[in-house]
C-alpha cells in the first residue's frame, strides 16, 4: 500500500517457540487493524527451534487502535509462550548516558543526535567526573554530576537509580570506568549498553590496548553488548575493527581504536532504539 | 514449526506493485497448503511503492502440492500484477560457465562447487581458449572449445547458443573477453552474470587496472552485475574493493584486485542460485 | 641510538629523478651533523624512475643546526634535481578550515584537533553561513563569516586570500559548497585539500549520493584530494567505502556517507599535516 | 639510478640494538659495491631501542660479490650485536606444505604458486591423509603421505624431519590438524608458519568456530603465526575477519572463516617469503 509519512508507524517485535503459521497469523492480525506493512524481517533459528519477527507497519489512529491490537496480540501469541512487543516508532526511546572522563563515545552519540541521526531522547548525560561537563551542555543537554570516589559506590549507584528511574528507557555506558554492581542491576529495569574496548572475547578485562600490544596482535577492535553480572560476557550487539602495525604503541592503538569505539558504540545505540536487537539468552538477532 | 531437514524446501519471490494485506495473503496460502515458514524476507521500496517478498518454507510432499500452490498464487498474485516464481530448492540450477584465457574467476567457481559450497550444477564449461581446458577437466567439468577469432563472432555465438539452450538456467561470463551481441541477448533466453574488473560506475570498458594506476586510485574494486545490452551498465548485483598504494604497478593492481573479482563474483552467483537477487529495472534487490 | 623525547625532532622529504647513492649520502649528512635516524621510508617509481624519500630523526640543538643542515642539503640535492623540503616536526602546520552549512567534516577536524591527536594549529575557520558558528566557538577556535551569495564570488575569494595570507600552511574545504577559481589557485599559494562526497572517478561533480542511488551501487566512498584547475582531477590522498543496500535512499546513503567523509578528509588532513604526503604529478605518494 | 630487470635483486634485513649511523653506514656499503637501492624501509622500536631495516637493492654480478658484501655487513654490524640476513632475491625459499583432509588453504597456496604469484618452490607436500592427493598432484606437485594415526607421533614425525631436512627454507602448515611436538621444534631447524581458525588470542585452542557462535560473535577470523613451543601463542603474521550474524550456524561460520584462513595465509606466506617478516621476541615487524 502507498505509504503515507504523516501516518503513524507501528513496530512489532516477536520472539520464543516456533509454531506453524506465525507469520499468517500476525500478519493476518495486522491487516484485520488496517495497517499497512513497510518491513518484515522473519528468522526462525534451527539449532533452537526459535522464531523471531520484526515488523514495522503504518496505521492510522494507531494512538486510538493501539489497545485493540495489544489485546489480539496478546490472545494469539501469548498461549503459545511468544515474547511481543509493540512500539509506536513516533514515540522515541529515552536513553541516559553515564560517561567518566573520556568523551569520544559521549560526544559521538550527542553529535548523531543533535544531527537527528539518533532516534532518542537524551534526558540526560551523568558522570562520575566533570571534565565531559562542557561538551555535554554545548549540546543543549542536561549534565549531572555523581562523584563516586572512595571504595563504597552504593551512594552514587543509589543516585544514579533515582536519577534514572522513570526518566529512561535504557542505560548507555560510554566508556564509564565504573564497575556495576549486581545489586545496581537488580534495581535499573531497563537495559544498560557497554562498548568495551576490545574484540572479545579477546582481551576481557582492564587494559586491553596494552594486552594487544604485548600480544602483537594485528588488528584492534570494539565491542557494543548488554550488561549482565558477567564483566563483559553479556549478548553482544556489534562488533568492529581496524588495522594496526608493528609501528602502532599501546596508545597508539587507543586512539586509533576510539574511532572504532565511537562507532560501533553508535550502531549498537541505534538498532536498540529502533527495536532491531532481540536477545537470546546470551546471544542477539539483529535485524538491521 | 521443528524443521525436518529431510523436507523439501521451497523458495517463493514475489515482486511488483505494493498492496494491502500481501505478506497476510501470502503466508496464508503458504500455511493453507501445509507450508512451515523458515525465513522470510520483505521490503517496499517507498519511492516506487513496489513490494519485495521472499521466502522460504518446507513443504512435505512439494513434488505432489506444487501445482495446486503456484494455482492459488497465481489467482492471488497474478491480478494485482505482481510478478513471482516459486522454486524447489532441492533443484539445483544449471548455470554453465564461460571463459577465456584467465582462469582466477572460473576456478574460484569450480572450486567452490566441488566443495559443496555453491549450490548449482554446473553442465559444461565453455572458452573460446583451451588455456583452462586441464583445469576445468581436473574437476570433472565437461569442456567445451569455441574460437572465437576473427571479426565475425557469429558463428561462435550461434554455436554457444545452440550448447546452453536447455541444459542451462544461466550463464557466467568468468572474465570472458568477447562482447556480447544484442542478437545473443535477445535469443538467450536467460539471465547473464559478468564480472566487471573495476569499481562501477569507475573506470568503464578495456583497461580498468591501468586506468586506476593512472588516475592515482587508492581502492580497485570488482563489480558483478547482469548482462544488458548496454555495456557495464547492467543491473549491479555485488561490488567489493581492496587497497592498493603507491607501489603498486597496473600488473600489482590486476593481480591483487583478481582476488576481488572472483570473491566479487562467487557472492553474486551464489545469491542468484539462491533466489536471493530481485531485478527492478537496473537495480537489485539483494535477499541475503 | 636511544631517543630522547625531549628532543626535536626534523623531518626531510626528498623527491625527483633517481640517481645511484641517493640515500647513503642523505643519512650520511643527518648523521654528520648529529642527527639519529628514528624512522626512514624509502621508494623508487620503476615506471618514471623518481626517487621519493621521508625520514625522521632526533637533532639536538636542531634550531641552531638547521641552517647548516640545509646548506648541505641543497649542496648535494639541488644539483641533481631533486626536490626537498625539511621541517622542524616540533612546529605545527597551521590549517585554515572552510566550511558551509554542513558541520561533519568539520567538526571532525576540530574535535580530533581539540584531544592533541590533529598535528596542526587551526587560526581561524571560514564559512559562506553562519549555521556553524557556536559549534566552532565552543571548541575555542576563532570563526569568520564571509558571505559568497550572487553570482559574483570575486569579492568573497579575495577576503578569504586576505584572510588566510601569511596565517595559514594549507587550506582544508570541509565540504565547502562553492568552487573555487583558477584565480583563487593562482594567488593563494598553499595547498588545499577538499573531500569529495564520492568514490571518485565515479559520480564526479555534484550530487553523487543521488546518482549512486540512481545507478544501484553496492557502496559508496568518499574522496580526499588536492585541489587543482580541474574539478575533482586533483590527486587523491585518501579514500574509503562504506556498504549501501537496496533499503537506503539517496538520503540514507549520504548520512552513511558522512561518516566515511569525515574519516578520510582526517586522515588525509593528518599525513598532510605530518608531511607524509608526495606529489608527482597527479598522483601522491603516501608514507603512512 | 635506472633499474635494470636483468640485474639480479638483493635482500637485507637487519634488526638489533639501535645505534647512530646505521642507516648511513649500511646504505655506504651498498653503494660502495655497487648496488642502487630499490626500497627501504627502517623502523626504530622506541620502546625497546630496537633497530629494524630491510633494503632491496640491483647490483650487477650479485654472485660474485655477494660474499665480498657479506665480510664487509659482518664487519659493521655483527660488533654491534645486530642479526643481518643477506639474499638473492632471484633464489626462490623452498617452501613444503603440510596438510590433513580440509583443502582450502592447500589449494589456495599451490594455485598462487601455480600463476607465478607466490616467490617460492615446492618441493612437496606432505599429509597424514590422502583425500588431498590429486589435487595436488594436479598442481604437477609431488605428494607425500606420512600417516600419523595413533597416539605415538613420533614416527610420522621423524619421517617429516627426514623429508624435509635439506628440501626446504620454511613450513607451512595448511590446515594441518596434528600437534607438533617441542621435540620437532628443536630438531626442524626452519621456520613453521601455522594458520589458526580464529581471530587470536580468541578462541585458543580445538572448534573456534564452535566457541565464536557460543559467545554471539559478529566478526570470525583468522591468524596467520610461527609456530612455538607454547601453543596458538607463537608470533601473529597476519589476521584478518569476516563479518557473521545470527544467521550463520557454527559450520557456516566455518564455511566463511575458510576464505579468510586462505588469504590470510598467502599473504603471511608472501611475506615470509619476500623476506618482509622480522621476528623480535613473540612480535613481528611487517615490512609489506
Amino acid at each position: 500500500m502507498p505509504q503515507d509519512n504523516a501516518q503513524p508507524r507501528a513496530c512489532l517485535v516477536v520472539h520464543g517457540p516456533d509454531a506453524d503459521g506465525l507469520v499468517a497469523q500476525i500478519t493476518a492480525l495486522v491487516g484485520t487493524h488496517g495497517g499497512s506493512i513497510v518491513v518484515l524481517d522473519q528468522f526462525t533459528d534451527p539449532d533452537r527451534q526459535q522464531f523471531f519477527l520484526r515488523v514495522e507497519f503504518t496505521l492510522k489512529n494507531f494512538g486510538q487502535t493501539q489497545a485493540a491490537l495489544e489485546k489480539d496480540f496478546a490472545a494469539v501469541l501469548s498461549p503459545k509462550s511468544l515474547t511481543w512487543q509493540l512500539t509506536n516508532m513516533s514515540q522515541r526511546k529515552r536513553m541516559i548516558v553515564l560517561a567518566s572522563k573520556s568523551d569520544h563515545c559521549l560526544v559521538e552519540l550527542l553529535w548523531r543526535h543533535s544531527r537527528g541521526e539518533l532516534n532518542v531522547d537524551i534526558p540526560m548525560v551523568i558522570s562520575n567526573h566533570r571534565d565531559v561537563e562542557q561538551a555535554v551542555k554545548n549540546f543543549g543537554i542536561p549534565f549531572v554530576h555523581v562523584p563516586s570516589a572512595g571504595p563504597d559506590k552504593s551512594a552514587a549507584e543509589a543516585e544514579i537509580l533515582r536519577l534514572t528511574n522513570n526518566q529512561a528507557d535504557f542505560l548507555v555506558l560510554a566508556r564509564y570506568m565504573q564497575i556495576i554492581s549486581n545489586e545496581f542491576l537488580d534495581k535499573v529495569g531497563m537495559p544498560i549498553i557497554n562498548i568495551h574496548h576490545s574484540f572479545l572475547p579477546a582481551f576481557i578485562g582492564a587494559s586491553p590496548y596494552r594486552k594487544a600490544k604485548e600480544r602483537g596482535v594485528k588488528m584492534i577492535g570494539a565491542t557494543a553488548h548488554y550488561v549482565t553480572a558477567e564483566l563483559d560476557e553479556g549478548p553482544i550487539i556489534e562488533q568492529d575493527i581496524a588495522r594496526v602495525t608493528h609501528v602502532h604503541s599501546a596508545a597508539g592503538m587507543q586512539e586509533r581504536g576510539q574511532y572504532v569505539e565511537r562507532a560501533v558504540l553508535s550502531r549498537a545505540v541505534q538498532w536498540h532504539a529502533e527495536d532491531r536487537v532481540v536477545r537470546q539468552g546470551n546471544h542477539t538477532i539483529i535485524f538491521a
